[in-house]
């Protein structure tokens, strides 16, 4: 997507045609920076301080760092170790796990002298088909958007509420729930994005605000607390959201404060989509609720928020007493039932077991 | 309620015998400092620039504010232009026009020069009036408390969830949905409340964890986002959130976001109470999603925030892109169908007409 104009991606070799450039998204929204990355160890602290975050692109940044330890060290016993250091950065992220694996099986045959040049171009085998896989649940979703704008009085923007960012940050580029904005944009059609603030990181005030400010997409920012009134006012004709994982019954475990819209949603008849690559299915969970632990993170995401000072520079501001105890559960559960369709790389399907068996059979384990 | 272990109101006649103390709300929770009020214009500023907030407050701030005006001048016109200067610092705050209207009524007939003595006692009337008002609404929350206590294992504290501040702050004492818990609390039922920090202004995370971490009242500080899994987990009993505007028909218009948390709180069976005097009831609006005008505020309340800076002093951080545009909502209404009760000065009560007539016939216009 583009950023002042200029079409970018979230992560991209370097044009002395080895090391790699990523956006640093700790500095965003306050500053646009690119980091370069040269060393493993270089990529693992990227990844761990949240330099580059968002299942798709840290999963696409560990295959980088694995290429950039193959060039100190192509030997197997290097191997596993990087893998071992990378997986330590983020233990919970699903694609972090599948992009090593998918590096370590197609490496291993291959002889440390020509494993270097093969890593190299698999990272971008794998940066590529992220973005592909985008595009197509942006074309999917590009379709639900037309549905709706042709229904809407001539002119009137199609009004898209979304939580947290699953904006083109998250991906290598196109984004998952942003994917069909973009596109819908891009072609013409007039939409108009709500964007919850999502306490307590901001990532939707800090990088969705960003991002779809940069393209040039019309958008408002609301404080998460907004938007069950502006659905009760007929202000929003659909939700799309990302998510971080989802059970074979289609449950959807996405940012904290998700359930709540998905309730606002259908209390006002507001259809509620959720836009994920295959990858996200956890095909072991049945019961959201139930079976998938939620990741509590420090309370001082809480009790401290973060932004620019009026004369600029950033700081770290306390909103509460010294004292006061928060606690910090990153994601919730929205059950299937709420979900009116789940927007994938293979189509639209409804949130059910049957129908994303029937998608997916044969690649995920079903 | 307590204050480093020393009793408070939020309003109090000073020791000198005529001026006007309260707590300063803008500097909470950084720091508690009194403010003197010592003429009309103190007044107004106080309730303009939120020194004093919550509907009781400004109207007993209101009513010390005209008592004040008489000191200086105590004739008819100036009555008059000091009641159109305090409407005018918060013109949809229904508690400033009754209690005007009540002092005004009171003092007409009184010779200006016994208009003092009598509005300062008045404005005594007004304070300990609403301080009962308050103690009632606890009464009765008490025995609600009560019950869920008796229904958990011993030991194990009531777990209840508020948003916003309907706290003492808001009101002279007791609060109104805080009035159950510290009355729970003094009576040796063990109580822990989930504190909402209440985006944008922050009046959970700033006043509410305040206010209970200075009475000693176990508490967790939360983001609006969590409340839905907290109910999903079973770690909510009930829900006890004031209002700002009761329809006759039991419809709710709170703080925003209230709605969200009923919302999910009828989906996990958690029962949702809203306490209130019978004071903040229209009995002109039925539908309060269709009749109550919702207040739109300044969009720099959410894309900023202030806090403590970590070397000491208050600073405002801005959290979005120089350019992004906020809407800013204050209120939601929450349908009465969502809610299981009204915990009021004279008795709880299902949501509905007939059972809000029958407690307040003849009292408040029906």
């Amino acid at each position: 997507m583009k950023v002042d104009g200029i079409p970018y991606r979230t992560i991209w070799l370097d044009a002395d045609g080895w090391s790699v450039n990523v956006i640093d998204q700790m500095r965003l929204p306050h500053a646009f920076a690119v980091a370069n990355l040269r060393s493993l160890a270089e990529a693992c602290e990227a990844i761990r301080t949240m330099v580059v975050r968002g299942a798709p692109l840290i999963g696409a940044t560990s295959a980088y760092g694995l290429y950039l330890a193959l060039r100190e060290d192509a030997s197997d016993d290097a191997m596993t170790s990087a893998c071992s250091a990378l997986l330590a950065t983020r233990p919970t992220a699903v694609n972090l796990r599948w992009a090593l694996e998918r590096m370590r099986e197609a490496l291993l045959p291959v002889p440390p002298a020509g494993r270097v040049d093969r890593a190299r171009s698999l990272c971008g085998e794998i940066a590529d088909e992220d973005v592909r896989t985008c595009e197509s649940i942006g074309r999917h979703g590009l379709g639900i958007i037309r549905e709706v704008h042709a229904a809407k009085d001539p002119g009137e923007p199609v009004n898209i509420l979304t939580h947290c960012n699953a904006g083109w940050l998250a991906t290598v580029d196109w984004g998952t729930a942003t994917a069909p904005v973009y596109m819908a944009h891009d072609a013409g059609i007039p939409v108009h994005v709500w964007v919850d603030e999502t306490r307590p990181r901001n990532q939707g005030a800090g990088l969705t605000a960003w991002e779809l400010g940069m393209h040039g997409v019309p958008h408002t920012l609301v404080v998460d607390n907004a938007g069950g009134h502006l659905m009760q006012h007929g202000m929003v004709d659909l939700c799309l959201v990302g998510t971080d994982r989802t059970t074979r019954t289609g449950d959807v475990c996405n940012k904290v404060g998700t359930y709540l819209k998905a309730l606002a949603a259908r209390d006002n008849g507001v259809p509620f989509h959720v836009c994920l690559p295959g990858t996200t299915i956890d095909w072991s969970v049945s019961d959201g609720v139930g079976g998938i632990p939620i990741e509590q993170r420090d309370g001082n995401e809480v009790t401290r928020v973060s932004g620019t000072l009026p004369g600029g520079g950033v700081a770290t501001v306390r909103i509460a007493p010294d004292d006061t105890r928060a606690a910090n559960y990153a994601f919730d559960v929205t059950p299937a039932r709420l979900i009116d369709s789940l927007i994938t790389e293979r189509g639209v399907v409804p949130p059910d077991e049957t129908a994303l068996a029937g998608l997916f059979r044969g690649h995920h384990g079903e």
